[in-house]
């Protein structure tokens, strides 16, 4: 959440997601509105070119780079849950974070946190083991190394609890219930389209840790960081809208890792 | 090659080969006869548990870990020649190095040198490009990398003009022409199976710097490695043969590394 | 089941499973003891010339082909749940059908009928939305391909429903429980090992449709066909154990499609 | 080649190459300019459900289908050179065929013919073992096949002496050499953007069986087909003024196995 005073947040997006000939979301525009970049690692998604260049765009504007780690699983984009042995999905967690790492240590960068992906991201939301397997990768890598995900998750608690820093994120585009959680995208009025609202809404989440749930409730929802997604021209403008209307409120956007 | 005086030489072998349900070789027994352990990278071979695992084993033994890297082609093994282009391959080296050292590190270890595996390993004799290739991503992950490779290879030429350091190896049942390359393994007599001849050989090609090529001529030989097999029970006898015959002649076994 | 007065009963095994290097399974030995053949497709295991020369190698002794279809996860071997869309999996159940009949027809075989793998078979026990979309698939392709799978699960039910014909299978080396399901492999005596007392309960199976469960308890089991395993050679004696057991008292071994 | 008399030339274009979430190409509006689609089968391109999904859709036009078989490397699109064994090859080609005609069934067409994708096109022009593969896989799968390849390949050679039909392709924004090949893409002129020019050219092509090389000279080009892309919004507009132009001639466009 923004600290009283310095009103200042993090801006992530999800980067690195193109495949040798499939080209995916607008990463050089996203670069110039983000403050932190969450790198595919080849698994859901990533071809090694494509990780180094990312990473190197982002060391270029001084981007910090996140590894995101998911399931091994490119035709379906990461997006399945894929019921893993703990040990295999620490050692695969392990896997991407290194190779990520060398790609951007070539571009003058590190990997500087981890956030899950996909189905992983959500699975571990709450379920237990898959969630102590990323924390023990990550523990294992490096005890210095933050991990982002969902306020209030079983993988944040765990996270803690061994000693790592949590990045809480809040989403821009979507809606929230009264309890603070995402309405699931079934559901109507799940995904927010209107820029300025999306703006509006970011800037009281960033200066006073508010959002209007989508029963009209307001609701505390801390946030170190907000997602943004890059992956269509509107997505791009939703993005800027969101960083726009932060700043012209005073709100620094700067890495969480400053 | 062995330095006079010292008489001594490193052993190495491919391992971390198996993926998941299929295993392949006895690395534990291999990694009580080498010095230094070619691990795959998860390109060729190896799921990140098992390389996970074998990079410990290693660690254990004070074995030297060396990141095998290779072609994308798990149904190939890796030994089919890709045409790929240089940046493709440098970015794909600079991950499998990165991804092992990793779990390398977890381990206590590190990845200490750098294999090609299979067709890319032979490619690089004479394909200048993806040599150059390969020998880009070592220098940009860590200049103090060794590389090992075949002697009179280009890949071994454009690193040692990079300023790599560079391993040569000898194959310990492979018969040599009087050129001092290998024989193709099509021809008869290419791959020796008798422990004691193979053993005798390698101790004069420690001691001496010289073997007796397919054609009775003598030739010398450079080697800092001798590289072994362990993927059958013959292999793992042959290994062991070979380390008994030179350690019995006086020549210390170890690291190149050291 | 095996029917009163003819007393016959099927075979089956899961063949096919190497890729390139990595062997696995015996299918010589085996395509000499079963009467079906379940073939790897690809997706769990299995690379082309493999499958091709294991189609070949059944059709030669007159082995019954089926389709072992599964997910798609090398690294896994089909052993960990995918939580795909059931349109995904229709699809990906169609080509895999698809792939291996080609396959066989070049050898002069068939696919003649479907069984799903690990997690897949598992899931479907009582997964309905993966069940319907297994049997959605097969009724695609050929509404006269008959599905192998477990007595009483979800998938035999809506495959029976959907106007498929149904296949049961006992696994030979499994304890029961009084209910009739298969003992967990986590607990105690869940797998047997004693070929005689195995041979001898497949006998009882075939010939009286009884087993006795865990307990002690005598249960009905109905069995078109008993599947066994050759994935090592005590499996393949295990294997030989049950079938010359039965032939020994005039149970008649032939495919379930005859 | 368009009959004199009947004026008549097939359209054919690579269509079904999205994998998972990446869309590549715009294969409904393709679909009613083409009356041949080249899709793809899973090896350098196409998730089963987006295969299927593109034989429906060319089903429901009336577009035939042919197998786009190619190396299975998806992280290069099928663009680069595998050095594999023949019999390697033939197994995968017979595989893809086997699974898209699978899925070409299910919705009520059937694969109508091959067409080598990408690096195996090429390579196949000149590489006997490998066009003699490819050549093997089809026959042996279904000798009224008919393949398409390039005018002069080795490819269309074997093809013709294994009885099967040839289909030989122009490609209608490529520049020709004098002899009839194509020019090179890294030379300047190979790829032609003028959609009027195009047009006029491909009329020449099906009239006369001419076409006016980059030096101005005038050749004779063989085809039976015009491969036109749709992987971009001008592609998809210089196909449609390909078909455009034949058709205000009074070429008829139709499929080459009517």
């Amino acid at each position: 959440m923004a600290t009283v005073g310095t009103l200042r947040i993090d801006l992530n997006s999800d980067l690195g997601e193109s495949l040798g000939t499939w080209r995916l979301g607008n990463d050089e525009a996203m670069l110039d509105i983000v403050t932190s970049a969450n790198v595919a690692c080849g698994f859901h998604a990533g071809d090694s070119l494509t990780l180094q260049q990312t990473c190197a765009a982002a060391a270029e504007r001084g981007v910090v780079v996140g590894a995101q780690v998911g399931y091994r699983d490119l035709a379906g984009f990461g997006r399945r849950f894929i019921d893993m042995e703990p040990a295999e999905l620490t050692a695969d967690v392990i896997y991407q974070i290194g190779a990520l790492d060398a790609l951007c240590r070539v571009a003058g960068a590190r990997v500087e946190y981890v956030k899950p992906h996909g189905a992983l991201y959500n699975a571990i939301v709450t379920h237990e083991e898959q969630a102590a397997a990323v924390v023990a990768a990550v523990v294992a890598v490096d005890r210095s190394l933050p991990v982002m995900g969902l306020p209030g998750s079983v993988f944040l608690g765990l996270a803690a609890a061994a000693g790592l820093r949590t990045v809480s994120e809040a989403f821009a585009d979507r809606a929230y219930t009264p309890e603070g959680h995402l309405v699931s995208r079934r559901q109507p009025g799940a995904v927010l389209h209107d820029p300025q609202e999306v703006g509006a809404r970011m800037v009281r989440l960033a200066t006073e840790g508010r959002i209007t749930a989508i029963d009209g409730t307001e609701i505390e929802v801390r946030a170190d960081s907000i997602c943004t997604h890059g992956d269509s021209p509107g997505a791009v403008e939703m993005a800027r809208s969101v960083r726009d209307a932060l700043t012209s409120k005073g709100v620094e956007i700067a890495p969480f890792t400053r």
